[in-house]
């Protein structure tokens, strides 16, 4: 990884500053601290929140989408019917004697990278060359001390070119393989605990989801939800209602969703809690074209790693414009097209460097339990890419499976323009004979011949009966049972619908927000060239956690009323700033905020209380204009909103260099 | 309870708008709903992020509040520490036949008033006066079918003036009792089952927090946070280092919290799961003024229920400015007092009905127990006083407690201005004879003297050794010893301090948030005197869930061009709109909107085609201007923002009557 200056990426560094100036803390240090579980300071909160501020400008707002707010809590029965009691899980192996436990398939990971990197080593050495270091190896300050580190030690081993091989095409995979595959792989390639060298039990499914129970006598369990997407689901025809019954349309929901990682690394980007921004668009399964696709389709561009080339143990991504995927059906519809372009814009208005953004397919196995088909936005980072933002079709899974439990209607009902014609074989039963007949068993036999709606059979039984023989039906239970014409007919008959009744497909763009925020400050770090020591984020002003830094020249108590009046003006304008009339000299100063990642200063002199001018310097370039207080003011404000870039400003406000930064 | 405009508020017809247009719902209510859990639809959910936004405003950003995002999940040792562990309870009775569960105080008090109804109907017919109905009776919609009523049938019986006395007295003090005191009103009173009358059994505490186990191998217990507050105490020295060791300073921070409520009824009132905002201001235990007091001292005027007169067993409040009840020390110290003053003030800013809040102090036995002094703002609703903000002095109590525990410094080191000269006894122990003498139980020897820092015990020592004696301590499992001056040492001695140390009291402004957005809804709900069936909501603009509603005159398709320049410069100006172009009249879509709140409407006609003119209508007055649509765009910009009132609007635009509401 390296910064936007183009140097390497020195994440003890980053790390060291995040946590300096409290964008980020272990969540209850003082007690040792909780793994997975991290605490936002003031500019870390401030990020967040203006990145909340900016998804619900760009998604909810623009869209006219229904945001909704629904509880976290949940009991059992929707996580059952959703798949999550079954599924949601990770594998895990336990190390029998020393009763450490392992995430299997980040186990094999870092297993088969460390022996690459060992042949790699070897190769090298054998060649001559110098030992590279990879970013992987660049552990964090966090949690240092309590975490075992799992692989200590590289062996400089060389490997077979085949084994080599065996080990790339697993690492491209690692996400397709169930319990059973890391089984096998564990096994076949003695993969043991790294720290005793001590034998592994078969991966277990471990359930992710935090239980709990609900009201005093412990008689509804429950769990913390793992997404926000179920009760959008479940309130989906209230939804439609409010929507005046109109399709297609979209939710959306901004709230903390958990999960119970088993053994949380990665510092920000796998935690237990977090904070998740999700839309649910509903949309007719038979149209899933999308009135705005046009503005996107040919604009956009991205970096697609579709599902074939990672099958094939690959990683080359290929650039196009999203109208070009979807037309090829590289990507299926123009709604997921849409989103994943609307996805991209989003990520460059909050400063994510483009160049490190690819859309990932899921493979089969990957999938999601209730998921069709899937990209990921992953961001590049010095962890390597990260998933941030899921893009799944969830197909009609969810509404239909909460349908059939509780009988409650979770679809649309749609008056057809012109009513329509349907053709279909029918089955009527007997009852009256079929019933005496069959007694006890008479249900049973009633629901196979009524459930069946496949019209081949149907049509091949109305034949069979049509020539005076019976039907032979298998029924679990009873065998195989002969139905005559006595006791069913099946026939071809025309009917008319006026309504259409469908359940919507969903498409669902996820954020995680935590994630999006943690790789976009490694992608705005850099160091100013002329001193190692002045890092820099440089957030663009919508983002950044604080908009402007009051520097009074000293802490000469002539500046107080022009600081205090300024400083209420640029609050009226609803713009974050503070004031810094500590002693030190003015360049440490702006230099503490370049840290902050605060876009502007404002310098305030002894010819500020004369004349009522002051300076404005922004901070990538540490450029300065100067203009009357309003002046400035009013730039400012058309800085932070965006409507007005720097460059812009420089040509219309004088350029100052009278008074030099000093240091 | 009356409305704004002086009608009687019927709760059922509030609550019948509140669900249809989609305000909240019952969580997963096709799966027959969970008491306690509610979603926010759209309207409820913008209502709320508007409600924080202002709340955000007011407090964080105007007094430079350091906001923090602290995890919901917490392990257990923090919250043992803190003690809500052992004591954050409540007491519930269990029927053992039926087992069903009751909260007993609210039990006490349904069954107490409910004999007071009786009582009262009882002396009504004895006078032949017509029998009053209450708030209390009118059942709210909500989840009706499943809740037991608990108070079935209103007994006709009259009672002894003395025992009305003393169950109205039982009522002013119900916060006042722990499970004791309950479990003797209950035997004493004979209160049972009032669904069987079947016997209870005596109180017992429930915990309320809901647990849960953190991490794969179910080792680390935790719970999920009953408040907001615990984050911020453990961030502590962190925050005071961000703050450049300044201190006064304020933390905050807006999350959910949850409460394993027993048995959850009044609707969003009484939830599992809820907003809460949250301010710990740290201030010098020593000094408690606040430089903003004078702001508030003599402009903002309070109503006051003090704890001597609910102790009396009264309820009358008492009306005069927080600067006067600072004086009088009812309210104990200007932070305190500037606080409440800024809550009443945040509270009229959203519209809250000003002669609907008193504070009330905390009784004894009811505070906390981390509390020194506590005030709650009581909005009033249907329901009766409601609880929506507390405002705690905590004392040093969380900060204490922690420190102690991990022997971690919470605390602030304030360099002396000038050094401080201390004069006190101390205590030096001459181990090498102590040692040896007592051996095995030197240690306890040794902290029974060096623990002890009561400075009139060690003048007693001092004196007694002067005198050539022994004095004598008393020491569990050795008995009384005595000891000489062979053994210690205690002298009057001078020493010099330069740095104070000390632990930070805290004042604690804590907000419910869903408790506030419900009264409010009461406060702001009423119905045209012209029209029964037309109900409306009067948010403040700045509150409303949508600001303006566009609507052209029909859905005649010239008309779209104008709605959607309209609607996407509205857009620009961050101001939330829709669009109703429904074939129903204007008085109908407007009548929908004055249900949802929206303050402001924009008619498009034909005039506007040709003009470019169009009207403004506010929701309250239905009074009606026009201008271009630039003229009406910025006039609805300043009464969004609050900087321009409606009757401002009306000198200032040609008032328009020409077009009527037709209905």
């Amino acid at each position: 990884m390296t910064t936007l200056d183009g140097q390497p990426l020195d994440r003890a560094v980053l790390d060291t500053l995040l946590r300096r100036r409290m964008f980020y803390a272990q969540a209850f240090d003082i007690y040792g601290g909780v793994s997975g579980l991290f605490d936002y300071g003031p500019p870390g909160c401030a990020l967040q929140a203006n990145i909340v501020d900016t998804w619900r400008k760009h998604f909810i707002l623009e869209e006219d989408m229904l945001e909704v707010d629904c509880t976290m809590l949940t009991p059992h029965d929707v996580l059952k019917t959703s798949g999550h009691v079954d599924k949601f899980s990770d594998w895990m192996c336990k190390d029998p004697k020393t009763g450490e436990i392992f995430r299997a398939d980040h186990l094999v990971e870092e297993v088969l990278e460390a022996r690459l990197k060992g042949d790699k080593q070897a190769r090298h050495l054998e060649a001559g060359a110098a030992v590279e270091e990879t970013a992987k190896e660049v552990e964090g300050a966090e949690d240092k001390k309590k975490r075992k580190k799992k692989v200590k030690d590289i062996k400089v081993v060389k490997l077979e070119d085949s084994v080599v091989q065996e080990y790339e095409e697993i690492l491209a995979k690692i996400d397709n393989f169930d319990g059973k595959d890391l089984g096998d792989i564990i096994t076949k390639y003695e993969i043991k605990n790294p720290g005793t060298g001590g034998d592994l039990e078969l991966p277990v499914a471990f359930n992710l989801m935090f239980g709990t129970s609900i009201g005093p006598s412990s008689n509804l369990p429950g769990y913390l939800r793992p997404e926000t997407a179920q009760g959008q689901f479940l309130n989906f025809q209230k939804l439609l209602g409010f929507n005046n019954e109109k399709m297609p349309f979209a939710s959306a929901s901004i709230g903390k969703s958990f999960r119970n990682e088993i053994s949380p690394r990665q510092g920000l980007l796998r935690v237990r809690e977090f904070l998740m921004a999700e839309i649910e668009h509903f949309v007719d399964p038979e149209n899933k074209s999308h009135p705005r696709f046009p503005e996107v389709a040919d604009t956009v561009t991205l970096n697609f790693l579709p599902k074939e080339v990672q099958q094939a143990g690959k990683t080359a991504t290929v650039r196009k414009t999203i109208g070009e995927a979807v037309r090829e059906g590289m990507v299926d519809n123009e709604t997921l097209g849409y989103f994943l372009a609307r996805i991209n814009l989003f990520l460059k208005k909050i400063g994510v460097d483009e160049n490190k953004v690819r859309f990932r397919q899921h493979m089969e196995n990957e999938m999601a339990h209730y998921a069709s088909d899937c990209w990921d936005a992953e961001l590049q980072t010095s962890y390597g890419w990260i998933e941030c933002v899921g893009c799944a079709d969830r197909s009609a899974y969810d509404l239909s499976v909460h349908q059939k439990k509780t009988g409650q209607f979770l679809g649309v009902r749609e008056t057809l323009k012109e009513p329509r014609v349907i053709e279909e074989y029918e089955v009527d039963i007997n009852k009256k004979v079929l019933g005496p007949k069959f007694k006890k068993d008479a249900k049973a036999v009633e629901e196979r011949l009524a459930v069946c709606s496949n019209q081949k059979e149907r049509e091949a039984w109305s034949e069979t009966l049509k020539n005076g023989q019976s039907i032979s039906v298998l029924i679990e239970g009873l065998g195989k049972l002969d139905i005559g014409s006595d006791l069913v007919t099946v026939e071809k008959r025309k009917r008319t619908e006026s309504v259409r009744e469908y359940t919507p497909n969903v498409i669902e763009p996820s954020f995680g927000i935590g994630r999006i925020l943690y790789s976009l400050m490694e992608h705005v770090f850099w160091t100013r060239p002329e001193d190692a020591d002045r890092s820099v984020l440089s957030f663009p002003p919508t983002i950044a956690p604080t908009k402007v830094l009051l520097v009074p020249l000293s802490n000469n108590v002539a500046f107080n009323p022009l600081v205090n009046s300024i400083s209420s003006k640029i609050r009226k304008l609803g713009i974050s700033s503070r004031v810094d009339s500590s002693g030190a000299t003015i360049g440490k100063r702006y230099s503490r905020n370049d840290e902050l990642g605060t876009p502007f200063g404002i310098t305030i002199d002894f010819q500020s209380v004369k004349d009522d001018t002051i300076t404005l310097r922004e901070r990538d370039t540490t450029k300065q204009v100067r203009g009357t207080v309003d002046e400035v003011l009013s730039h400012l404000k058309a800085l932070v909103d965006g409507t007005e870039t720097w460059d812009e400003t420089l040509t219309k406000l004088p350029i100052f260099t009278g008074q030099e930064v000093e240091e």
